[in-house]
C-alpha cells in the first residue's frame, strides 16, 4: 500500500462537475489500495476575482491582507472536494494551512514553507480517511495567513509529499505532460515521457507553467518522485504523463536540447553609467532584495574609463515598485539614469546535453538573425541559453527556434527511454 | 476615549463601494476620539453562492466541511474592509475566527461561543489599529473551524463587546431600528427610539431579524449596551437607531404592545394519540434535541382516555430531519402517528407592558376571529402571544393586529422617553 499526494489545479476544480470528476479519480486510487492526500487549489478564476475586489478599493493593496483574502479560495476547494468524496461514500477531511499547519516564514505573498507538522494528517490516514489539504497557504510564527504566490499548490504538495515520505507526488493539471514547447505556439510540440529535474527547472521557472518553480526546487532536493498528469483523461486512463526523474540515477542517453521556454511576465531595468566599483552589484540589487522583489536575469556589461552599465530583469508586476526603489537610489550610487522596459520576452533553449555540445549558442544567435530578432540581453547556464527580445518577436522566435533544433522529431535515444 | 464595537452586515459591505462607505463611517468615529473594533459579514449573496456550490455536490453536505467553505465569506469581508481603511491612511488589522481566537464548542453551523481571549486584539488597539474580526465563525477545541450560524456575526459583534467590556455595541444593518413590525408588510409600522431587552428578545427571536437571538441573549447576559442603527444614513448622520435598554435600569414607562414579530420558517409537528405518562415529553423530544434540531413552540393537549397529542415547531429546514425521527421513534413511544405541516406562520404580540394589563390575548383572538382567520397553535408567555396560523394569512394577520393595537400611533408615554 503506498502513499500518493495528488495535486490539482484550478482548472481540474473549476466546476462542481469537474470536483466531482476529481473525485472519482481519487476514489479510484483509494480502490487500487493506495492511501491519499490531496492538495487543491482554488477554482479557476476565483482568486482573480477575489484580488480584484480587492483592487478596486486600493490597487496596491496590504500584502497581509491580500493573504487573508486570497486563500479563501483553497478553503472553498477544500471542503467542496470533501463533500463530493462523501458523496461517493468515502472518508474524508479537509485541512487548512493553520490546520494542518503548514509553518512558513512572513513573506506575505510569496512565503516559504519551513516545516510541516505531519501529526493530524498521519492520524486521519491511520484512521482510513483521504486527507484534503488547501494549497497555496500557510502560517507564519505570529499566526497570520501567509501564501506562497501563484501555483504554490504544486508547492504544496510537494512538501508535503516530502514531510510524509510519500512514494510520489501526482501534479495533475490541463496539461497531460511537459513539452518541448507550448504546443498552443508550435503545434508540433511534443510530449517527454521524462524529463531531469534541471531540465524541469528550467523549463518550467521559463515559463512552460507546468509546474511552479519552487515545487521542482523542492522535489529535486527532498527526492520526491514527481509526475505530471492530465486530470482531463478519462478517469481509469493509465496515461502516465511526464516522470520528472533525477538524471544521477536514471543516467540515459539524452536529447541535446530538450525545450524552449519562454515568458512575457518579465522587464527589464538598466542602471546606466554606474562607477565600475567592489559592492556596485549589491549597492543596486540590495535594495531590490530588500524589498522582496526576485531578479532574474543579472548582466553587468565590461566598463569603458570606469563606467558599466548594470541590467536585470523582474518580474513585470514588479517593474513599477522596482522603478521606484532605483530612482530612489540613484544619487547614493552615482549612476547617471535608470531605464526600464516592460515590453519584453525571454526566449530560452533548455537541454542536458548542452554540457557535452558545443556551438548550440552560436546556432541559436544565427537562426534569430536570419530572422531578423534584435537580441537585448544574453544570460547562459550549464544546461540554458535564454535571450531578451521584443514581446512582439517571442512567438516567432520559439517556433523558428524548435524548428532549427529539431524538437518536433524524437531523438534516436528516444527509443531507448522506458 | 471610548471603545466601539460596530458590526456590519452583509448588505452593509455588498460591494466596494459600499465597503468604502463602512470605512469612511469607522474613520469618522475615530476621528471622534473612539478605539474601534468592527465586526463584519460576508458580501451579501456570498454565503448563498458558497452553499449553493457545495449543495450541488450533495444536498446534505458535511456540516464540518460546509463551515469550512462558509466561513470563508466572512474572511473576504476583513481583508477587504482593511485594505479600504488603509486606502483613507488608516492602521488597521484583520482577525479570523483562529487569530483572535473566538473558541467555541463543536456543533458545527451552530456553535456557541465559549471564550475569545482579547490579548491579540488588545496589543492591536493599543498599538493605535482598527481591528477588523470575521464574524459568523469561530474554532473548536480541536482546531476545527466552525460557523455561530446564520446572523451569527452579530453574536460575535455583542461577544467581542463583552469579553473587550466595550462602551457600546452598535449593529449596522439596512433598517434604521427596532420598529412596531416589518414596514414593508405595514407601512405604518413606526421607529422605537428604545426597546427593552426582552422586547427585542423577543421581536428578534420570531422574525423581525434586526438582530440575531443570541446576540441579544448575549447582550443582556453581559450587560452589553446594544444599538440598531443604518448604514445606508450619510456617513456623518446623528441618528442613533433604536437603543436596547436594560428595563431595570431605565424604569421607563412603557406601551403595553411594542409590536408584533412574525415568521414562516417555521413547521409544525404533531406526535399522535401516545400514552399521557412520565416521560413522554422527553421520550419525544430527546432523540430531536440529540440531532441538534431547536425547537421551538412545545404544546400538550389535555389527555384523553390516557391518550394525548403532543405538538411543536421546529424551524422549516429541519421538518424533514425532524419527521424522519420521529418516524424512527414512533414503535418506541407507542404514538397512533406522526403529521407535519410546513405551511404554517406563527404571529406574535410583543410587550412588556403585557406583564400588568389583562386581557390582550382575548382582544388579539378577537381580532383574528373577525378577520375569519383560524388559529391552530397557541403559546403565551409573559411578554408576548404567539399564534399559529395558515402562512397564507400572516401577512392579513400582522396588519390587522398592528392596527388593532394602533401601533402606528406613538403612546402617550412615548413624549417621555429621552
Amino acid at each position: 500500500m503506498s502513499l500518493i499526494v495528488q495535486k490539482y489545479g484550478g482548472t481540474s476544480m473549476g466546476s462542481p462537475e469537474r470536483i466531482r470528476e476529481v473525485a472519482r479519480r481519487v476514489q479510484r486510487f483509494v480502490k487500487e489500495g493506495h492511501r491519499l492526500v490531496v492538495v487543491v487549489s482554488a477554482m479557476s478564476g476565483e482568486t482573480n476575482r477575489l484580488l480584484g475586489l480587492a483592487k478596486e478599493l486600493n490597487p496596491e493593496g496590504d500584502p497581509r491582507e491580500l493573504d487573508v483574502i486570497a486563500s479563501t479560495g483553497e478553503q472553498v476547494s477544500i471542503g467542496l472536494l470533501c463533500i463530493a468524496l462523501h458523496a461517493l461514500g468515502m472518508k474524508a477531511r479537509s485541512y487548512t494551512g493553520f490546520q494542518v499547519p503548514i509553518r512558513t516564514d512572513a513573506a506575505y505573498s510569496k512565503a516559504r514553507i519551513l516545516a510541516i507538522e505531519e501529526a493530524n494528517i498521519r492520524r486521519d490516514l491511520d484512521a482510513g480517511h483521504v486527507v484534503v489539504v488547501a494549497g497555496f497557504q500557510g502560517i507564519d510564527e505570529a499566526g497570520n495567513i501567509t501564501t506562497l504566490g501563484r501555483g504554490g499548490s504544486d508547492t504544496t504538495g510537494v512538501a508535503l509529499a516530502a514531510a510524509l515520505k510519500a512514494d510520489e507526488c501526482q501534479i495533475y493539471t490541463d496539461v497531460d505532460g511537459v513539452y518541448t514547447t507550448d504546443p498552443r505556439i508550435v503545434p508540433e510540440a511534443r510530449r517527454l515521457d521524462t524529463v531531469t529535474f534541471e531540465e524541469m527547472l528550467e523549463l518550467a521557472s521559463l515559463g512552460s507553467k507546468v509546474l511552479q518553480i519552487r515545487s521542482v526546487e523542492f522535489a529535486g532536493k527532498y527526492q520526491v518522485k514527481l509526475r505530471v498528469l492530465s486530470s482531463f483523461t478519462d478517469v481509469n486512463s493509465t496515461d502516465m504523463g511526464t516522470l520528472i526523474t533525477f538524471e544521477e540515477e536514471e543516467n540515459m542517453e539524452q536529447a541535446i536540447i530538450s525545450g524552449i521556454a519562454f515568458n512575457r511576465d518579465e522587464a527589464k531595468i538598466t542602471v546606466l553609467g554606474v562607477p565600475d566599483r567592489p559592492g556596485i552589484a549589491y549597492a543596486i540589487l540590495g535594495p531590490v532584495a530588500d524589498a522582496n522583489i526576485d531578479v532574474d536575469m543579472i548582466i553587468q556589461n565590461a566598463s569603458t574609463e570606469g563606467m558599466t552599465d548594470f541590467s536585470f530583469t523582474v518580474h513585470r508586476n514588479e517593474f513599477k515598485r522596482a522603478m521606484r526603489i532605483l530612482e530612489g537610489v540613484k544619487g547614493e550610487i552615482k549612476a547617471k539614469g535608470v531605464v526600464g522596459d516592460d515590453r519584453i520576452a525571454k526566449v530560452s533553449l533548455v537541454g542536458i546535453g548542452m554540457r557535452t555540445h558545443a556551438g548550440i549558442a552560436s546556432q541559436m544567435f544565427g537562426c534569430l538573425a536570419r530572422e531578423g530578432i534584435n537580441i537585448q540581453m544574453i544570460s547562459t547556464s550549464e544546461i540554458k541559453t535564454s535571450v531578451v527580445v521584443d514581446e512582439k518577436y517571442m512567438e516567432l522566435a520559439v517556433r523558428v527556434l524548435h524548428k532549427e533544433f529539431a524538437l518536433d522529431k524524437a531523438p534516436d535515444e528516444e527509443k531507448m527511454r522506458p
